[in-house]
């Protein structure tokens, strides 16, 4: 990346360092995109989720499955097709999952004594106790972003983001 | 679940039919969540995508792609690295976005006359018209959502969801 190469930039006043990207970075016109909910959510969403992944579960745990977690823990013995319909993903979704929380011995799994078609899911002493350890850096990473709002401002907030998850 | 225990499909009055699950959904206690702001972004935030992916660019376009669209028509001859540090996503996948646009003939490449090193992309008359439909599915997708809200709610919602894009 050489200033001196190619014929234009041979009489460039300011020459760009080796390495360095000779083309510097021009605000973008942004036109309708920042007047789009759907935008404004999708980006305020991004800014959770690279925070979360920063600094809850050493960056192996995401977000869903901290949820999923949290689930199990409320409802021992809950299904797989329970736990899709309550976090609104699909079920191929949850299987994995699934499969990693028990590959990390965090759940374990029991065939219900009522059917015994029905997979049971269950957090292991090792499951709860990491679990204990993501609700601790959950709510740090929360508290990062709620304290930039009053507690009248959150609550509206909050009644906002329910009011579209139709 | 019906009264009436093990073996208990047998003697059941509402037998299901076959390959139909025998266990009806539970609501599930879902403890500290529903007091997450993450969770309630993430929660709104699929909201939207599935609508979107319902109704608009039938489908195919995703939220990003259609971002990516009006960034070009907005900027003609934006470099990649612009896209994707506007978007604020990694560059890899602003080069497998622009991989579809370009297979779709929806946008075209040229390089740079002043710097030969840099590539700019530019929407094709295809593609202008395409984004043009998109567009108004995008502005009918998203009333779907704003009708919700006053305007007085709407400008409020907008300033809190930006107050997180940290």
């Amino acid at each position: 990346m050489k200033a001196g190469t190619s014929k234009p930039r041979k009489s460039r006043k300011k020459s760009t360092s080796r390495g360095e990207r000779a083309a510097p970075i021009r605000p973008l016109s942004v036109g309708l995109l920042p007047n789009l909910l759907g935008y404004n959510v999708r980006r305020a969403h991004m800014a959770l989720w690279r925070d979360f992944n920063r600094t809850v579960g050493d960056g192996i745990v995401r977000p869903g499955l901290f949820s999923l977690m949290v689930l199990m823990d409320e409802n021992p013995g809950v299904a797989q097709i329970e736990l899709a319909t309550q976090l609104a993903i699909d079920k191929a979704t949850v299987v994995g999952l699934i499969r990693r929380l028990l590959r990390q011995g965090w759940i374990e799994t029991r065939r219900s004594s009522v059917d015994r078609r029905r997979q049971e899911l269950f957090l292991t002493a090792t499951g709860r106790q990491e679990l204990g350890v993501l609700r601790r850096e959950m709510l740090e990473h929360e508290a990062r972003f709620t304290n930039l709002f009053t507690r009248q401002e959150l609550a509206s907030f909050f009644e906002y983001l329910r009011r579209i998850q139709i």
